[in-house]
């Protein structure tokens, strides 16, 4: 595996573009589209919030019917497209269909994303004349960064990755642009991902790979499986390479590890781009008897607001960790367990090592390791500090 | 019922006294004692944190061997005595013991309590001037206000309360201090609370009494029951009032109804001092199918971060709180959802009805009222804003 430039458009067979429209106020890029020279097998993952935005209805209603002739995908950013009733499902399939005509594809090849403020109608004019921008533009110019500004929000750096296998003559890429700015754990702000690739692969085999894939990488960063009303991870394959994945075996492998590869890295530029924060923090959680109480005591420490403030402050006031921890009551044995940050023990089989200088704490990264020691099972977590800036984003969104 | 001033020396046998011993190095009140001229039946509910703080333990265990012969309540802040393992269990006893030989009452009498950093051992020598000190003090002074500034970490401001009941020749006195500030869901600060009665009861209805109390009060602002390691609510009976409850009768439910209504406003004080907070936020979900559904709803948008900053920022982003109910998924019935608030309808059977201007939140409370359309149960909720201060306040804590 190597990483390349390029980042949707690496893949053979796509196009991508951003354009600005006039729905963000900024004067900024709002309007992305990434297109395929041929219809592409696709797959998604989608929220389960039960107020799915209206492009989410729209798309998984496009993908249900069409999942093997995908053209498309249209976004725009600065308006979630969220609780706008029939209206919204109406702007949606509208943002789909221009696409559809302008670049001359069939009905239902055409997906739709959209990320921003909820319950505001889209302004569909100024989003109109941004699709027939975009379409116009996207015959002359191709940029996978212009695709993945066009949906930043508060993001303030682009997200963009790719790879390419090569073994022999059997060679692949696979794409992605992200948007998501951390603490989406717990804050629900809406995580959306677009992948491309150029594999051959069933859509069956491909909602697979996808699936596992997000489990182990945006299910790390977020809250309750997907709570924001906007989240989707979409992923085409045009089938343009020679590599093709036709079961369950090493080249499926091969072709997931790449794929989670791609979705790992636009996670982690998410949580590196957290609102506001100064700090990356890794909570693993090993050794517990079941993989939901590793993932629960991973959330309780990770969300905790007085670990957070504590590491924004650089302030080595461990207990707030313990006492996370211990509020599962029970289920945890401090004769068993052992708490490190960034490695250093805090506390070691029911002693709590106490305060050490602060200096541990003053980088980017703080690691939270905390092995429960009654069992095999574990999960890793990734969030961010909690800062004043962050208070400040969120106060003051609309 | 009637509000009376004195705390909890309003009930007939009580002394109180705070004093500062220098555990804080601020030269604040540290120290806080609550002595009966009789023994008590006396009954606690304690946190369910397995880092349960060392006075926690040591009170369980006087409570159990003593439930109707305690004389005292000694309390110190700074330092909640916790993570500090055996030793830390001999500092507890240890301040028990003192007040005991200082006063001249019998072994297991004096319960106690702690507050403040956890990790650290406590300086027993100023912990044992104090308690010398408020020992002396209290001979010849009694103050509940001074005992209840004893007990404040960050809290801003005493929180103590007192009611009177009369009917005929029958009276009885309820009074309280307790401490913590806000924010303590989801973030584990400590609730103290120490209640004084002259009702005479066993300590088998006192329990009972106060478990419910507590459920329908301080449940209402902390989260996952009782996560931090050193939160207790005890309650001392000197039983010399004439009132008397022997069973579950009138005079029981009389007697509940005052305690609910002493913890009551003790949990209401709690939130209006919410660390850095400029708003108290009420969450009331009802007509949900089963209780917990109801307080998961509550919980879930109480504690969104993105709710909190938006109030704040009297932002009215109304779709942060569909989104945080919506991830309870198909549990949520849309065409029966009905959102309000302060009154003001913000969704109704399907319908987001959209932004309104932001008067409706200036003030300093603010009611959410979500009725679920699907069923009878309720749970009430009772937070904070997020602000800068609360940040500033817990990134600097120690």
């Amino acid at each position: 595996m190597r990483r390349i430039s390029g980042g949707v458009i690496a893949p053979k067979g796509f196009r991508a573009i951003g354009v600005a429209s006039g729905i963000k106020l900024s004067g900024r890029k709002d309007i992305s589209l990434i297109v395929s020279n041929v219809p592409c097998v696709a797959s998604g993952v989608f929220t389960r919030n039960v107020f799915k935005a209206a492009p989410v209805l729209v798309s998984m209603e496009i993908l249900k019917n069409n999942p093997t002739g995908i053209r498309g995908i249209v976004a725009n950013s600065g308006n979630a497209n969220c609780l706008t009733g029939e209206k919204g499902i109406e702007d949606a399939r509208r943002m789909s269909k221009i696409v559809e005509e302008k670049m001359g594809f069939e009905s239902n090849t055409v997906l739709v994303a959209s990320t921003g403020i909820i319950g505001k109608r889209l302004p569909m004019e100024v989003v109109e004349y941004g699709i027939d921008k975009a379409c116009e533009r996207i015959k002359f110019e191709s940029s996978s960064t212009s695709a993945a500004e066009g949906i930043m929000t508060t993001d303030t750096k682009v997200k963009e990755t790719a790879v390419h296998y090569v073994s022999g003559l059997e060679t692949f890429n696979v794409g992605a642009i992200g948007k998501g700015s951390g603490m989406i754990n717990p804050s629900m702000a809406t995580m959306l991902c677009f992948v491309t690739t150029d594999v051959k692969i069933s859509h069956e085999l491909l909602y697979e790979a996808l699936k596992g894939a997000v489990d182990e990488t945006f299910n790390r960063i977020s809250v309750d499986g997907d709570m924001s009303t906007n989240d989707m991870v979409i992923v085409m394959a045009s089938g343009m390479s020679e590599f093709s994945v036709v079961k369950r075996d090493e080249k499926f492998q091969i072709f997931q590890n790449h794929l989670k590869e791609v979705l790992n890295d636009i996670s982690m530029m998410i949580v590196e781009d957290g609102e506001g924060s100064t700090k990356v923090i890794k909570v693993e959680v090993c050794n517990a008897p079941k993989k939901n109480l590793a993932e629960e005591v991973a959330r309780r420490v990770g969300n905790s607001l007085l670990v957070k403030t504590m590491m924004f402050g650089e302030n080595p006031n461990y207990g707030r960790i313990l006492a996370a921890i211990g509020s599962f009551g029970e289920k945890i044995k401090p004769e068993k367990l052992i708490v490190k940050v960034n490695d250093v023990i805090i506390f070691e089989k029911g002693n709590y090592v106490g305060f050490t200088d602060n200096s541990v704490l003053k980088g980017r990264y703080v690691k939270i390791s905390i092995d429960l020691g009654v069992g095999k099972e574990s999960f890793t977590l990734f969030t961010n500090d909690l800062s004043y800036e962050y208070v400040k984003i969120n106060a003051e969104y609309t």
